[in-house]
């Protein structure tokens, strides 16, 4: 499977680019706005063997974006047909719209990694439902808890984080726009209004992307909101890192990564490694997201300097969470209990007293854990029927 | 009305405070935990003036929060009943709890100000629909746009952020769980466990909180969205202010502010000082988002350090939102239109093409846009005849 | 002693306006530009009592910033002199020579509390120069250090942030520039143009403020400077808190703090609180940092919102940061050390090599590690010298 | 000449691991601890073909750094004298004396370009000492100011930028301490300590890095300087950049840079690309700062999350402000004055009083602006005396 670095990479945003031009002209077709054939010839030439790369990348530093030199290159690629290269939009849809291809693309697998994690933790939660353990506050030894309750915990940031990131992958719409952003350019001669107002659909048809209400050049509405899913991921998982890298530390031993890092000075050693990794992204993705969240106050029909500042932290974004969830599905595919460390650490008596109830209890919440679409809903039953809870609805 | 400030301030949190533990007698009281008369006790004695605020302050330190030495003084205040005082509870369910009623407190008269904007704004963009004005990207001036379509954009961020904003407020939840989040010290001897596990959903309704589905202590759920939420309002609140202060320019002259703030050293000047507040709010709010998204990645069962991080920036950040709310309240009840010199300005070419088309689909495109439970349908309506738009829903 | 939220409380900005106002009557008087009956009833109008703290907050929105109201009351105060309140000012020059005084006024104590942080790290660290105690990576036991070494390193940091706070006090302008930053108001007809020029000096002077080189309304050198060295403060102290709150664990156990904190719910609890503070402070100060460098970017000769952006964020740096270099002195003045826990938790064999010597080095490495990093050779010489280091030479 | 994302890429980062794998032998070698011939045959070893890149990226993964597959290679690499790759060594001495050259590489030309652009903006302020144009504040006209003035102000920016940056980058130390930062491991059996004490200055002179006072794997003041640094300088070319955006508009037409950039749908324009491209920069450089600040506080002798946070941030921050200080070296060596605009714009009356006087001060206070914060006592007398002033060079 391709790696986060690939997904988020030079390479992968200008397929998704060759995809946007492409598809422009596929929809431009559809509608009739321009012949079939001529769409046909342009789909054609969106090939990236018809643009080198880096070449790309030195060429964009003259016109601030990549796409003034990637269409001139396509426009040569397309020969008679190369005037319907773009026809009508401006390097912003074609910029906007390869980022929302490279967002969905990256994280389908991510959402993938977020069910397995919810899926592990359900597991562990309910086989740890009643292993006591010592909670701790500000450091300390606190009364006790179960292990189970403190991975039901884990699980429903897991299970919030997927809800989120859905949400907004769901949302991620093509950008349509033009010159400023009325789409007066599509718009030949003698068509009628609507059609052209049907154009941004079908784009974003054509890419199995969401149709915006409006342009959304300078309404960055599905940036600001990836941004909140992206940091909102990142700090969940996050938890769980914090957790399992206590937890681990030599002294208190109660879990352990399954495959623990190894060491350049030290064989001995058993490093969390899955857990620092996640812990490193969950450091970087708010500021990250800060910066995005900064850019919606973004002036004029095209800012300058708040659009072309989201584009790294996006993809930086992406690649940290993609990763934190691949580890993070990792980490709990493999991650070793030790009860009888819990047991013997315990300092402070008590009893965990309803925690095991509350761990039936977020186990089942489906409605309102998750909106979940993939429900575990054998896990649920069972735990259900073993617990007995004639009355859960009452407490909820 | 009150304003942002002292919503925010330490009387306020202190009043929550004092809510949150008379709700809490009330709620144990309720569900036979404490005696009635008890909980009358704790009621009556958690008024302000069994606390002295500036002392409170100081008291707080040792601790390193402000509930033990308030406990204190309310078990003295409620005399034979002072037991039942904060009974089972942990210093953070207090905190919480009074964070997330202020937090509900002060968002409610800033979901009214976004009331107010989008309903304002519906209507500037409704009587400037054809208004032609000169687009401008990277600074330069681009094809003509109508500026309809213009404060179309600025209304539906402003109706995302009311929609972002909403469901923040509705998810506020209580925060209960003692010690270490399992329930345990609610539980009188002999008492049922699911009696202890309805006590989060009573206290919250005492408060009108939403139930939390586990004690959240460290699942910081609600604060990341919140925190989510505020930072989108801030900057999609930004935009507009953005685009009032280039169009307000002397230069340009095509807005300007009804009630233009004054100045020290000049007073011929008439400064955007609305539109200039809220851009100031819109730079500071993402980057605590940062530390409160952050904070979600908090080990153990109670965190030393990233749950006392939150704290300040989450209510510096209610107060920054709410100021922008009102100021873009104010601004957009007295903005001035200036299609003369919007007109007179345009120096590129062309016509708007389907603009106002697309201010009549921003406009009526409830659904998608708003999730709006207060919807403009007159507006719509009318809109929608005029346009001639039979054939609608063909391109939505 | 005054706190930290004293400090930099709305009342001590409105008296380092008053001051600022009364030492620019002062300045121009010294230089001819006013009477020096004018200077002097200026001076005494600035009074605290001439002006109502919530009410000139109040009568601030209107014109975005506190000192318009201000400066109508205090020319009211000064009855026949009015119009030599705030002479050829303008508000900006107000506020910020306020922030710099009110810098100024807080980070004296906070000089003072990282110097005895230094002192107890440097006895902290000779103490315990061959304390044994496990090195920790990545959670994990390494090889042996010892505990001196890590406290060497904590004095480092400290000394380092001591340095840099220290350089940015001493740095600290006062800003005049008048409406556009020319000093033009300033200069009565005929007076000459040098003598206008030597206004800013004399109005630093009177303050113990630097003189700025130019005015800086716009060339936010002294603010994003401060903001660093803020940063970097919280950091370091950051790094004393988080080994701090690790070797405190219920079981590690190797520190504790003399004075812990208490619980709500706890009693037995002995909570590292101080280190929890300085934990919570060192999250937040970079991101307020943030905003700060980001407020560089200001156009204009005043920008509309990244000046109003640095007010809060700045002041909430100064007040996090004076709690935590109080919360360091105290932590380090009663720190206990448990060498024999340090001990028995060792569980890598090895030796800690040459780790008192690197403790040894560092502490007398004072050249380099708290003044001045060009020209260490003279000093590091003196002071091998004096402590006797016959071979110091060969290993620096 | 090398771009700034060459600068800092993968391949640049493997050049300098390699690097500092071969110093480390020369180092030891040079001190007797390892044979000389075992330090040719390092070093030898030491070329970027004997480790595949994308390989060593993929088995990055498992240990969380790459430097524990890049010693396999480099051992196989040295084939006999395999045991004296990487000797006494860890993973992060490596990785953070990497970063520490990369840092160096990618600031050389970044400290020229600063200096073309102090350069020519020294010749742009004397140039227009006495060209009248409009001040602005809060987006409206004010009293008249210089665009000399204006000038001087970006230069001394640029001035305190490179300032800071060439102060941080002579400060740019090697790091080496072994696994737990003892240099314990260095020492061969009856080696005296004092050699080992000498082995990492040594080490930092094979590199042309400066010597650590300790190890400083947990004391990341050299990180956190340089994040500054690089914050300021984002900031302080972001102001320039900002006024340049504001001038260039086509309402106000009194700047635009030599050399626009292109439009894909629009011919006509000439964009500000470079002052876009740096205001991007401005917005995204502060917060990667926060994550490095925030890193600070690294718990333990290596933290599981904060150092791994460092890499990425600080490399793309070192990217960004290359690309900005070259976009701000083309962009003043090419810009274009528009007096007869300026002249034409302004709407306020007034006269600039002593801004050419203010223009002149700026220029010629070399010492203060430039080099040395310290020691302004002798120069402000100067100042004092020569009230007289008919000379520039009087008052320096």
């Amino acid at each position: 499977m391709r790696g986060a670095a690939e997904a988020t990479g030079d390479a992968a945003v200008l397929q998704a680019m060759l995809d946007a031009e492409a598809a422009l002209a596929r929809a431009q077709a559809a509608l009739g706005l321009v012949p079939a054939e001529a769409a046909a010839a342009v789909s054609a030439a969106c090939r990236p063997d018809a643009v080198s790369l880096p070449g790309l990348v030195t060429r964009s530093r003259s016109g601030g974006n990549p796409v003034i030199p990637l269409v001139q290159d396509l426009r040569e690629a397309a020969g008679p047909y190369g005037e319907y290269v773009h026809r009508g939009a401006t390097s912003q849809d074609i910029v906007d719209t390869a980022l929302m291809l490279v967002s969905r693309r990256t994280l389908g697998p991510v959402l993938a990694d977020l069910g397995r994690v919810v899926e592990r933790l359900t597991a562990l939660a309910a086989a740890h439902r009643d292993t006591p353990m010592a909670a701790r506050t500000l450091t300390q030894q606190a009364v006790p808890t179960t292990f189970g309750l403190k991975a039901a915990g884990w699980r429903k940031l897991a299970a919030d984080a997927r809800t989120r990131l859905s949400a907004a992958t769901d949302a991620l719409p093509a950008q349509l726009g033009g010159a400023a952003g009325t789409l007066a350019a599509f718009r030949p001669e003698g068509t009628d209004a609507d059609v052209v107002l049907r154009l941004p659909g079908r784009f974003a048809a054509e890419l199995g992307l969401a149709e915006p209400v409006l342009p959304w050049h300078v309404l960055r509405t599905p940036v600001a909101d990836l941004a909140g899913a992206l940091a909102f991921t990142a700090g969940a998982l996050g938890k769980l890192a914090a957790d399992v890298l206590v937890l681990s530390r030599t002294e208190i031993g109660e879990l352990s990564e399954g495959v623990g890092g190894g060491s350049s000075s030290m064989p001995h050693k058993h490093n969390p490694v899955r857990a620092t990794m996640i812990a490193a992204a969950a450091r970087q993705v708010p500021p990250l997201a800060a910066i995005l969240y900064g850019s919606l106050a973004a002036e004029d029909e095209r800012p300058s300097g708040a659009w072309h500042a989201e584009w790294q932290p996006l993809r930086e974004s992406l690649r940290l969470v993609a990763g934190a969830a691949r580890d993070a599905a990792e980490l709990t595919a493999d991650l070793r209990v030790h009860p009888d460390r819990m047991a013997a650490n315990v300092t402070v008596p008590g009893t965990p007293g309803p925690a095991p109830a509350l761990v039936d209890h977020a186990l089942t919440d489906r409605g309102r854990t998750d909106l979940d679409r993939t429900a575990p809903a054998r896990v649920d039953r069972d735990r259900t029927a073993s617990a007995g809870h004639s009355d859960r609805h009452e407490h909820e």
